[in-house]
């Protein structure tokens, strides 16, 4: 096993769950922690610098940690085109991790496409990669894992992502699923091959994904293989893909006793509030998720009392509360819920701002609260 | 003529030129002064606060007067609302002065699309005010000059202006615009007899607004008409609306040796950075326009060579250049052309923040290098 660039020192631990230290490439963050995702090299509707500062978070604690997406952004400005910039860290101004994941997710996305018959041949996994059609142009592209490794080094990532083959839940049965976490492993292992080879050259780490549906069989088999690749790190696959919570939960479940102690676990796309109050409990240390932001720009907040404001609401139009007045974020400290209601109702850009920057806080806030319990 | 509330002392002058402070009800801001427009209780795009902070802005000279649209409150969130919110700075979280226009240059556009015959009857301009329909709706309202002081009123303006009849340049001979000027008397007169009254009930003072289109005579018989009404300030109306530079510029020297001196003089709905360097030195201390919002929407900054950039042009996609290097404004510090491209190129919500950003700072300095030249 290499010698791994990742630090991660556990300070504390309180059943599962644990608070660490992460350190990659000169930075550190604290975990568990949510990693607001910036698609295309920015989090929609913001500006990263406003996220760290404590005049617009209401907290001193700082997101070190952002997400970028493979695929969109090889579709969109291009890899090379992003190396050319120096990388993605230079190119969108922020001096904090960056995590890419490895373009699996969104193959699984065309796939659903194509089930639907809209666009019949958007995607085909073949042995040695995914062949898929860009939603864009039209024009045809090959991911294999060690392209999406050179993507992701392009990217100057810091923490990549293997390609996988993420398994439907429904519409699979369990020989399918079993076939697709095979070729998984294939994949991660040519990916970490590569990755091998291209180590001292590369700014970051690669994670291995565990897939295995709904099985717990093909899950733990999966978990045992991909052991050998969690060098710094490991992630579950394949969830937030239409389970149920409690199947999700389930997953989690059968995985956190083998998961390795000593390395972060990355639970991908999840997640809401319930989610990570349950799942960091289970042992879970990293999550993205473009609720938060996506929610916002459909007029949607969290709340400290678990519900969730719907600001487009009429209900809202006269109230002269704040969204939530536990929260110390810039946009409830400053603004009436009738104020943000009438941003929604004229369609004004601002309004996606600060719903998106409540809900990226009050993600943040609900981590450290769990930490200063786990610390406790 | 009423004891005025705005103080307005010059402090140096340059030929025509002047810079002055201006205070009102407890705030001062220095004049010559671009006013950034927030047509619907927000700057489209942009979070207030970052336009005060130098981190933003990188200057310290603070942007302390923004103008929000009385026809599209009124049309949008409401008057009674916004009162019932404390007004338009506690509702949008604005600390400096508010300038509201009177909703004369929105009847004027209405005007505009029922001589396009898209909307026959969308406004009708009658002897005690104006009749619209709402284009939202479909409603039926009135504006008259008494119920355009009101809705300000309501909306805690500190700079209102009377409802006047906005006269276009093309498609009007000289005796409608003289016709268009003697009601835009009329108005004024009981507007001010109106809000005489409610003078120490209101937060705000009240502009007449001059007319008479691109004849010297009648704009000359406008101002000393009005000049009986400028107590606090003056405003040049029917500009901005299809003219040629040349024409506006004219308009505003036949004007300038009659404009009180001692009173802030307002150039409604200018302008361009050309606009304002040439008629700054013919006297004018007050601009708003929606340009640096809405060609910043639109991809296009202003430079300091005089130039536009078209941001969305592919000769940027690969440029490690600044927006503009000689600009210290947050989005020319940070990012490259390339990395602006990519947003717009991907209708990224954060490529119009950071455009809008650049070009209200630009104005803003703009303003402030001028200054420099009439103190120095």
């Amino acid at each position: 096993m290499k010698n791994n660039k990742l630090k991660f020192d556990i300070i504390k631990t309180k059943g599962k769950a644990r608070v660490a230290k992460l350190n990659l490439n000169g930075k550190t963050i604290t975990t568990p922690v949510f990693m607001p995702v910036g698609t295309k090299a920015t989090i929609k509707s913001m500006i990263l610098d406003i996220l760290n500062d404590p005049k617009y978070t209401g907290t001193d604690k700082k997101i070190g940690i952002i997400l970028a997406n493979t695929f969109h952004m090889y579709i969109s400005a291009g890899h090379k085109t992003v190396k050319y910039f120096g990388g993605l860290h230079k190119f969108q101004n922020w001096d904090g991790l960056i995590l890419t994941d490895s373009g699996g997710f969104q193959v699984f996305s065309l796939g659903l496409d194509k089930r639907s018959s809209r666009n019949k041949s958007l995607v085909k996994i073949k042995n040695d990669g995914v062949w898929f059609r860009s939603p864009k142009d039209g024009s045809e592209h090959i991911f294999t894992p060690e392209k999406v490794v050179d993507i992701q080094g392009d990217l100057f990532s810091d923490i990549m992502m293997v390609l996988d083959v993420c398994s439907p839940v429904h519409g699979n049965d369990k020989k399918q699923t079993a076939k697709q976490m095979n070729l998984t492993h294939i994949w991660a292992k040519k990916a970490f091959d590569y990755f091998e080879n291209k180590y001292n050259d590369l700014n970051g780490v690669l994670f291995p994904i565990i897939q295995g549906g709904l099985h717990k069989d093909l899950r733990l088999e999966s978990l045992d293989f991909l052991n050998n690749y969690a060098w710094d790190g490991i992630a579950i696959g394949g969830v937030s893909v239409g389970e149920t919570k409690e199947e999700m939960y389930k997953v989690v479940d059968w995985l956190s006793n083998s998961l390795l102690e000593n390395k972060p676990r990355y639970l991908m796309g999840v997640g809401t509030p319930e989610d990570l109050l349950e799942t960091i409990y289970q042992g879970i240390d990293m999550y993205d998720c473009v609720l938060p932001t996506r929610l916002a720009r459909h007029g949607v907040a969290f709340h400290s009392s678990g519900e969730r404001i719907r600001i487009k609401n009429s209900i809202h139009k006269m109230s002269k509360d704040s969204l939530d007045n536990e929260c110390q974020c810039f946009t409830c400290k400053n603004f009436t819920r009738g104020y943000l209601h009438h941003l929604f109702k004229e369609k004004e850009m601002l309004g996606s701002t600060l719903l998106s920057l409540h809900n990226i806080v009050h993600l943040h806030n609900l981590t450290e609260q769990i930490k200063k319990d786990i610390l406790s």
